[in-house]
């Protein structure tokens, strides 16, 4: 089962986000876990190698269950971490062979492209208090079939 | 790849453990997550299974990746996730098919006969504020090899 961390990069009331070339979507950063890692490990190495910025003040904001489903059928399930940061060191890269990376404001992740899944994840990272839990469906398209998101606090 | 979730239960200066009766290890309640469940879901759901309990305020508390090595060679891994909660609802059984279930005074998880690493993730989640990740390497026989802990506060 893959495992996939990514980490939203938040400074100056703006977030640091890469738009991949497929469908204009934007993501968080982040890549596929290795064999031994840390999920916290796996977020700052993969943000880092994708944008050439260091991460700073790393917390986890959610851990979420993804399902791709044909009909009744589970296609594949995988587990996505997505971590903040509150600050980077560094200049990121402009463009990678993943996409072109920039900052936007906050409030943009209200509005930009994205699957809807990470639009409730990011949401949460940059905004709320505590850690949040789920399971997304998704078709095998990335369109959403269902979310149930539980979260608590300290 | 497995995805196991624990929950240490802490009431009135005391925790909810599960002897095992293989080693006479001490355990938190915990267990196998089904496909489609979120951590937090899973979580409540095995320890209620295991302990007739309800867990309140429940919250997570540590995400570790488990390795099991032959020398150089891994065998095993998969995922683990720990939570805590503040409270119960309800009795807890006496004794299960999984092995024996009572409070002991938190203090005792500095000795009670435990893996080495559960000792690390139930002291810290009975303890500490924040979030802990964290790798640990076994032997097939269960004796640590080594781990590498990181940890986050919001």
């Amino acid at each position: 089962m893959q495992r996939i961390a990514n980490l939203l990069a938040v400074q100056n009331d703006q977030v640091l986000l890469l738009q991949k070339p497929r469908r204009g979507w934007y993501v968080a950063p982040g890549g596929k876990m290795e064999s031994g890692e840390s999920i916290y490990e796996a977020a700052v190495r993969e943000f880092h190698e994708e944008t050439n910025v260091t991460p700073l003040d790393v917390h986890l904001k959610g851990v979420y269950t993804m399902v791709i489903k044909n009909g009744e059928q589970v296609i594949d399930e995988w587990m996505l971490y997505t971590f903040v940061a509150r600050g980077v060191k560094g200049t990121p890269f402009k463009e990678t062979r993943e996409g072109k990376l920039a900052w936007h404001p906050v409030g943009e992740l209200q509005t930009l492209p994205m699957a809807k899944g990470d639009r409730t994840n990011l949401l949460f990272a940059a905004h709320q208090k505590g850690t949040q839990y789920g399971t997304f469906e998704y078709t095998e398209d990335f369109e959403l079939i269902s979310e149930h998101i539980q979260s608590s606090i300290e």
